[in-house]
């Protein structure tokens, strides 16, 4: 089987030869990846321009529809409150991400994740196997901002 | 002066229009309006395109930054956790609704806007004066959609 995050933090990478802020993000369905996006942020200069916004808009595209029942999205970093409320509006079924946003303690992504605001709860993995990988890629390029 | 919200509540009422969830906003700074939105959820099939995501965007485009410091957005519905989250990471400075987001009582909007996840709090004002004829568009909405 595929390993769906081993793509997304493929996208990571390309982000980061960008010299953005290395997050990648994939969608899949049936098994298939549907669309996938890396953080342009810098570059477009959109505040908007998270791994995941862009890979749900592709997606929306693609299916041609707002919802994307039945999808899963895998993301390297826990999304930012912004890119959950975004998963949760597109009904995306599962969350899988790869390691763990440490700047805050107050757990918004999963309060986002169940609220009970739109009858659709997101199921959420964290899958620890890429944990170290994924979040290797966040700390090296701030510290090498930081020279 | 110029009243913001009546701008918010105008392009709500071109979303009604288009047979769309009437929710509008505008972005506001030193006192002129640098960008407008209205829910395009349905006609686009994107999840995403709520009034204040295409605002946030047109915004950015305009100042050519994805900061969108000393703005203010002003929108006829109290934030969704997508749209609160969108206007945190754009650092906007000030958020005012029209009505409150009755559908959850989990108080995310004000989470969100309040966490010290980017060391950045955005002011929240609850423009009581346009309260009920902001509601009422979403509420005559709804009713005639169940006729």
């Amino acid at each position: 089987m595929m390993d769906f995050m081993e793509e997304a933090i493929g996208q990571a990478e390309i982000a980061l030869k960008h010299d953005e802020v290395p997050i990648g993000a994939v969608i899949v369905k049936d098994g298939k990846i549907i669309a996938k996006g890396y953080n342009k942020r810098e570059k477009s200069q959109n505040a908007l321009m998270h791994a995941e916004i862009i890979a749900i808009k592709k997606a929306c595209r693609k299916l041609k529809s707002w919802r994307l029942d039945g999808c899963s999205i895998y993301v390297t970093l826990e999304p930012c409150p912004m890119c959950s409320g975004a998963i949760a509006n597109a009904r995306i079924a599962r969350l899988v991400y790869g390691c763990e946003e440490k700047s805050s303690g107050d757990n918004l992504c999963e309060k986002i994740l169940s609220s009970t605001r739109l009858n659709h709860k997101v199921e959420i993995v964290f899958d620890e196997k890429y944990s170290e990988k994924c979040g290797r890629l966040l700390s090296d390029f701030f510290k090498n901002k930081r020279k």
